[in-house]
């Protein structure tokens, strides 16, 4: 048995998300169908982060065990031949120690959100924003991030369904960007509570648009009560960006 | 009669490209659609490009003259409207000079074209790129992008259907730039061949590749034979950016 780790870009627009589903395609089934295709095995793929339906990856890292004496190599080049035409792709795979667990060695983890600001509905990026047509103040958006950086009780960010024995987080990382009508708010932690990300940026959001004040975020995670924030912004905006081991696993220049 | 000027943003992959036709969607032929939903009146919109099916724009600029007495936001909403869930959509819609002519007024045109250079295949940007898996030396692509530069005879370059009345055209910017595993190239000029920009890329990447040699593209030029140049780039990488007239049409705000 060889322990390999997968970087994989994955379009999660009609996708039912990481989870294998059994009458959904979802990146973890399409990934495990097209290895036992190759190796008939039937294995578990296992994520750094699993994320829902409709949410992007462009370099998510799973690790998975195969019986078959192969190489990385040709793992990569049989898997891809058989996602053909799918929108899941490896874009790299190596061999790894078996002590290596892609979700629980991460050691920080990058997220993006996309929102397309203006009047006209997104064409050339449909299914990759949240487009909202109401004027944004960025300004305000970026003051009140501020507010959730640093060790918080997220309970307020949580989804109902989130699984994590803690609700106290630590956020490294809140960038909100501004470029032409794009809006782009980049995150990094070391893990993220189910939800946390979406329902940051609907509150963000909510703050940018004036309904709710540029100072509420502190009374918000105060509350420890979800239907306090904002709303939880569409999975089409977000984007898993990156995630980092404590040693660099992945040759860079591939 | 009124004469409006529309900025028009498309995804051309499910499109037969920029002209009506009979039995296939395309730019033209959808905004006609839609402006007749709307007016009642079956009218003629004219670009400042007409680019082929699979090539996208962010910002082209058509011009159409309609009797309705109406207004230039009306027009936006209610086409933008009747467009609900095609890969079209207005951007800006302004009332012009009835002189004002989208195509034979143009002073500078910008096109990029975009390549996707890394061993496994497009899935985030599927249809958005040329794939090229094997190795591109861009120093040498962006050494041979000089030659084209300038005023020239691009017969070798032009497609056999251009019914352009010269083949000889002024280049003013071709800029190729290497961003992570895409190499960008932007092109500007006062107007361009038919396939032109897509027969220079074909070049430049036989070139990237080794096929052809850095220093091919005089005596390329100088041979007037579309034989001698290297493959039409696919459409997919290529996108109509944005056009200037001697005014500037439309509030950049919006």
């Amino acid at each position: 048995m060889t322990r390999y780790a997968l970087k994989i870009e994955y379009d999660g627009t009609s996708l039912a998300g990481w989870q294998e589903q059994k009458n959904a395609p979802s990146v973890q089934g399409l990934i495990q169908d097209a290895i036992e295709k190759f190796c008939f095995e039937r294995t578990v793929v296992y994520a750094a982060g699993r994320t829902d339906a409709g949410v992007h990856a462009r370099a998510m890292v799973a690790h998975v065990d195969i019986e078959k004496p192969t190489d990385a190599e040709t793992i990569k080049s049989a898997v891809n031949f058989y996602l053909n035409k799918q929108p899941v792709i490896l874009l790299d795979v190596v061999c790894v120690p078996d002590e290596f667990h892609a979700r629980f060695a991460a050691k920080y983890r990058r997220y993006s959100y996309h929102i397309l600001n203006r009047r006209s509905p997104a064409v050339l990026e449909r299914d990759r924003v949240w487009w909202i047509p109401r004027e944004i103040n960025v300004d305000n958006m970026r003051i009140a991030a501020c507010d959730l950086l640093g060790n918080h009780d997220f309970t307020s960010f949580r989804s109902s369904e989130c699984q994590a024995k803690s609700p106290i987080k630590t956020m490294d990382k809140i960038e909100v960007d501004s470029v032409g009508d794009k809006i782009i708010i980049n995150f990094g932690a070391i893990s993220f509570l189910h939800h946390q990300v979406r329902n940051m940026v609907g509150t963000l959001v909510e703050i940018g648009l004036g309904k709710m004040d540029v100072n509420a975020i502190p009374g918000i995670l105060s509350a420890c009560d979800r239907r306090v924030a904002g709303p939880t912004a569409p999975a089409s905006g977000l984007y898993f960006e990156s995630v980092d081991y404590s040693d660099a696993i992945f040759d860079s220049n591939k």
